[in-house]
């Protein structure tokens, strides 16, 4: 019956943990969604907006009365309210502080002196410290009262609380107790700069020995910790932030943003992308004396345009992809443009020999078929050329070309595919 | 001068890791590659190759004579010849296989029952494991032996080395010698089936409480293990190998892949765009008659077909993320078509107006304004749609919207916008 199936989905939605919640939240109208908020164990509110989106994670707020917020945000960690600080209006910040022991504002203060690109807004403080003169016993007592998730080193401060070492987990094991844990030091290991990227903080993390890394001011003071989770966290934050970007859409952007900020926000990147259409328009209308007597080529326009859009988008993300990785240099771009350039030439040649046969046939025309031909042979050499050029020149330019790459190479694409095709149109059709 | 420079270079090279070396010979021709190659250290030489792109690493295996390479491929652990399968010959492999113990050779076998998109491919055998009926003080003293990198849990097996349960490490710190390992089990830690797609196996990592997680096949049998940092990976490659099929590239493509290699694989992707390309033309020829009489239209038409593909790319990809995160379901796909509707009403009427009127101007002729002005609009409205609803029919033909997702919305985009925008010309401008 009805009542045993809700009693089903409610012990559902019991097993649900925060960032599931956060999603079934997000995957809601607005409506719909502050009514599945009440369903939120009351323990778990707070961890559910950490968990979700800017733009939803408002849509909550806002509806919410006072005392509700209040309540909620009397029991922050520093780390939550670093996540939810923007989202949040000044006096719930005020309350939250307010309930937090010193130690905890000082965390707070602390992450929020850096901005939100910066590993040191992130840096969580469940770290194994130890004084520099502590001994392998002073370790092992330490184990027996808690290992904190992720763990794996331990690290060693001076009386100031300056990064001085640090100790892996594994090496105290064996040793025995009287020994000091300076002589267990790892020599290789660094920590991380809190000013470093999130990026470059996922890539150093990905490549060290441990699955954490102590993040140290610019004082040297141990200031938290990155673990390989939030490594892995920003990997997809990234990945999804880079696809959306592409579609120049913001990350907050949520299924059901308020259709105002939506359209606003979406409304720049079609603008940008008028702009880039109007001069292909323009390149076109220059040719209207023959477009007028040469119908065949309004109608083949396209075909030109898009080879060269296609071929250029390949050489560009193989180029991009190289760029990403530093694999891109003075030393080796020339032969890269040559052997990009042959590979153009070899897919210019067969689709120009097939995409000038059917159109002779097509319009029972040969000399309209030869010219579709040498257009898109020559559209698809310089899609090659600036497939390879433009992610070089803007990279130079501190331009990440894997955002508008794309917009400038088919813009190019098109402008040379229509004056080519429509040129020799002009001089060899009329 | 020249030799102390070359010195210097030299060490440089001698800093370098195995991935570092991997890309750097991807990033030089294949003739200065090989070169290169004899720079490397002997003992890193089957590592390196192990890290390269199938393609590279092709192109160094087909230039080494037998003898070299019958010497490098001597030595390699079950989980290197697991990655180097593919690439090699069979008398190598056989060479390889002849040179392990009986142990690892069995871990090769086992391995090669699984296929490339599962995690069993992969497993590695760096486990703590211990019988069943194994105590704490067996466990410390496996400890004291070495702990392998990425560990924080050991692992119980039944007699026949089934598994039998996860014990963290940091439990048995705390706990009496004579206490049985059984008692500190994680009763909420599962094993990771051997099937799991890779894909699966990282989102299970990230949300498990460990960095390690056990490997089983069928039979309950514990074979290996997956850590964090494989799931890193796994990230990782998933990201750039999507970036690369969304332009029709192969993810072993190489910056320096053979020529004719490259040209080949490319072509296919760029007929499949010739078809759509079609499409859009046979639409336009259908107004051929039209476009004779008015011009101006066929100076125009990009900008109505690109003004609904960028509309309709950016509803595609919000509908593709909530597709990946399992947001879009029955339940919230009708309201959620009715707000892309909205948006795209609002940015149709918006751009329609704008772009109305710069065309009413530009051709002197308020008609040709109010006909793409319309045509803009129906256009972005019949972009939202689609992007909305492709994606979610390709999900259900289990067709991955974000590799087809983009060509089939803009030919839809493309054929709509010259459709709307030559008939509401045929209509009112003749």
């Amino acid at each position: 019956g009805v009542p045993a199936d809700k009693e089903a989905l409610l012990d559902q939605l019991e097993d649900l943990e925060f960032d599931q919640w956060a999603l079934l939240l997000e995957a809601l109208p607005i409506e719909e969604r502050i009514a599945q908020w009440q369903l939120i164990p009351d323990d778990m509110k707070a961890e559910v907006l950490v968990e979700m989106r800017a733009d939803a994670r408002l849509s909550v707020i806002n509806a919410l009365p006072t005392d509700v917020l209040e309540q909620l945000f009397g029991h922050l960690t520093p780390e939550d309210l670093i996540e939810l600080a923007d989202s949040l209006p000044d006096h719930l910040i005020d309350l939250a502080l307010r309930q937090m022991g010193q130690k905890q504002r000082q965390f707070f203060e602390h992450s929020n002196q850096f901005n939100e690109n910066q590993i040191g807004r992130y840096a969580d403080h469940n770290l194994l410290i130890l004084p520099q003169n502590a001994k392998v016993y002073d370790a092992l007592r330490l184990f027996r009262r808690d290992i904190p998730e992720c763990t794996d080193a331990l690290f060693l401060t001076d009386r100031a609380g300056r990064y001085a070492g640090t100790v892996p987990l594994k090496s105290t094991f064996g040793a025995p107790g009287h020994i000091s844990l300076v002589e267990l030091m790892d020599e290789h290991a660094k920590p991380l700069p809190a000013e470093t990227s999130l990026e470059e903080s996922a890539d150093i993390q990905e490549k060290s020995d441990y699955v954490l890394l102590p993040i140290v001011d610019s004082k040297g003071m141990l200031i938290g910790r990155m673990t390989i989770k939030d490594g892995f966290q920003i990997l997809r934050e990234n990945h999804e932030s880079e696809n959306m970007a592409r579609a120049g859409l913001s990350e907050d952007e949520d299924l059901f943003s308020p259709v105002w900020k939506s359209s606003m926000r979406r409304a720049t990147w079609l603008g940008i992308n008028l702009l880039t259409a109007f001069l292909a328009s323009w390149a076109i209308g220059l040719f209207e004396a023959t477009l007028q007597q040469v119908v065949a080529l309004a109608v083949l326009m396209p075909i030109v345009a898009s080879m060269g859009g296609i071929a250029g988008s390949q050489t560009l993300t193989l180029i991009i992809r190289g760029i990403a990785l530093g694999q891109i240099s003075k030393g080796n771009l020339t032969p890269l443009l040559l052997k990009e350039l042959a590979v153009g030439g070899f897919n210019g040649v067969l689709w120009a020999l097939a995409i000038g046969g059917i159109v002779a046939y097509w319009f029972s025309d040969l000399m309209i078929g030869v010219v579709i031909a040498v257009a898109i042979a020559l559209n698809i050499l310089a899609a090659a050329f600036s497939g390879v050029l433009i992610p070089v020149i803007l990279d130079k330019m501190k331009i990440d070309p894997a955002l508008s790459g794309s917009v400038i190479l088919t813009t190019v694409t098109d402008v040379v595919g229509f004056v080519t095709f429509l040129g020799l149109g002009t001089l060899f059709l009329i």
